[in-house]
């Protein structure tokens, strides 16, 4: 297999998108292209994420809707899903593509159009991702699933509340700095603990949003990246790949099978160690979550990553900066782009592009993408070029 | 890359399927797994088509229901979507996942319940495959848009709808010979003429089915297959995918640009001309489509498609057999699983084991998968071993 490198990346500002699906989808792809600097005619395949168009937008089968809001309506196009992670599926198949020698650039991409819709109606939307005979029929939704694994969390390794809110303290500064973030608020570990009541003991600050966005990345064969693109190129160092059952009842909800078996691809890949990465973007659907993907990831021991972040270890400053965007948490959440708005960030980063929340010495970043209640992660490695 | 070979198939018989999503999930992977005679812990990865469950279930996020089904929890998956290609879809990226040397052995399958909805739902369901903005919200159904095609096709190269409705004939002369079809009643062009009318000149003997079912297939490198399975074996010689425009009216709807693109790249990988393809099961959404498929494959010129069909040059012991199956009208087009379904055909074509529907010296076979109308398409061939 050959290297894979990004070439150009796009993304709109997450929150209420001013225009339609298509416009934001437009938009997204077309920052994306003039970032990388090419002629687009080189672009030979789209793969697209997208969760829930079918049910919140009466739209299905996006991929040519990318190919015609770039104007190369005869491209080959396929969406991906796989709930949360759907944007990083998309960014591996686009990966593997390129890496196997079937294309030499693709553009990946993802959106999500969700503010349109009522609370009501965009829970069911995202329940859909649970087993829904079993869950989501019974009245399961993600917030009571994730509040299941705070509580576990809390019994297996004491009571964190005040640390686990340090990390949506810690996004919602991060996203100050951050121009495409949806949210601008400082916050606290009060207005966290005393938020409105979402599912005990998570109040919606521990919540990601809901949130409108797009965002897309330009790839290309490494060995042509440099002599077709004009744009400051960061090389794919590794990719993984895990899945573990859909449903609660069966699995350990205080570590996730399916980020440990990407994480352990992803690193064997690189040839590097948790201690190599520089910075993540970590999934941080609810504070809980962050938490348990940190430690999964092998940044931190298990049952300390609470503590870790309450002591400032994943701030910007810190030993190893967690999202730096803003997360989930307050960046926002558009499912089938989230993955590839994390890839924008850590990219941004790596090219030193990042103004106000740039991260001292950011050489190796990586992603961390997972999908319903832990059923699917994926995981990519990225290092910048001097 | 490497060779890629189909060691496994299975499906379920198409129609009202007696039980759950999850039951029909869970038989046609085992009948794959079973048929494929290995250790099921040889498979590393699970790729799925699935249309519109996230509408017409509730279920989104289906790799991990596969994964369950047959008791391999941590399997990385993914859900692939192209409307009606979309079974082709996920068989593409489980070949190219073994061709470029991630996996040795994959499990790709496709599912699609659809018969549980009203026909108003399942119409919405469908039209979310066109570019709805522009087509389903002004009123556009499928039917309304391959009318407009056959309409197009007779100005451009006369009425034929007698000829065009022996494509129905044959179709279902076929399934009656498949006992996993549908439909088993024998028609004649006088019942499709004065069929229930859907949108003229097409009337419901002319339109595909509403189906439950699913298909899979087990993926193994070439250079392994026959040291870990037990069964027939056969080679996957090429793969093509091709695009276009979603909207009907930018383009020419007599002959599909997503089609030519993807004959192209297949023929080409495949070192093969039209002539040289045995058998074929074809797209055939509406009999329509089935002419300007067979048209656009070059196994046919433009405008002597339909001809070709009623002088039995397409029937099970014409030069060209298409959808010895019963094809998506009388087989069944249960929307995910339907390009798997068709894959399913050809093997078992190429194996000898189609019994009363055996194609003589069936040595290469193709399968053509369309989604929208006309805006991706897959083309996969095929060649048994001796």
């Amino acid at each position: 297999m050959r290297g894979v490198s990004v070439i150009g990346i796009g993304e709109t500002k997450m929150g209420k998108y001013p225009g339609t699906l298509k416009d934001m989808i437009r938009e997204g792809a077309e920052k994306a292209i003039s970032d990388a600097k090419i002629d687009k005619k080189l672009i030979e395949a789209i793969y697209f994420g997208n969760f829930n168009g079918s049910f919140w937008s009466g739209q299905s089968l996006m991929g040519p809707l990318v190919a015609e809001a770039i104007g190369l309506e005869d491209l080959p196009t396929m969406r991906l899903e796989g709930a949360c992670a759907t944007g990083s599926l998309a960014f591996r198949q686009g990966f593997y593509s390129i890496a196997c020698g079937l294309y030499d650039v693709v553009l990946v991409g993802g959106a999500e159009l969700m503010t349109h819709k009522s609370t009501p109606v965009i829970t069911e939307g995202l329940a859909s991702a649970t087993d829904v005979e079993l869950e989501a029929k019974v009245g399961a939704t993600f917030p009571s699933l994730f509040a299941l694994a705070a509580n576990r969390y809390f019994y297996e390794y004491g009571n964190v509340r005040e640390e686990m809110a340090m990390a949506a303290v810690q996004n919602h500064a991060n996203a100050c700095l951050n121009p495409d973030a949806q949210m601008h608020k400082r916050i606290d570990v009060d207005t966290v603990k005393n938020g409105f009541p979402v599912a005990y003991p998570l109040t919606v600050y521990d919540c990601s949003l809901v949130s409108d966005g797009s965002a897309f990345i330009v790839l290309a064969a490494s060995e042509i990246a440099d002599k077709i693109s004009g744009s400051k190129i960061v090389d794919v160092l590794g990719s993984g790949h895990g899945g573990s059952t859909i449903q609660v009842s069966t699995k350990n909800i205080t570590s996730f099978a399916a980020t440990r078996n990407a994480a352990k691809e992803a690193y064997g890949m690189a040839g590097l160690k948790p201690s190599d990465i520089d910075f993540a973007e970590v999934h941080d659907c609810f504070t809980i979550t962050q938490i348990i993907n940190i430690e999964d990831l092998g940044f931190f021991e298990k049952g300390r990553g609470a503590r870790a972040i309450s002591e400032g270890r994943t701030a910007l400053d810190g030993a190893i900066p967690i999202n730096s965007s803003g997360g989930l948490k307050a960046k926002g959440h558009p499912i089938g782009a989230t993955g590839l708005s994390q890839i924008f960030e850590v990219v941004t980063q790596l090219r030193g592009d990042a103004g106000e929340r740039q991260i001292k010495n950011a050489r190796i970043g990586l992603n961390h993408n997972l999908g319903g209640m832990g059923a699917t992660c994926v995981i990519n490695i990225f290092r910048g070029r001097e």
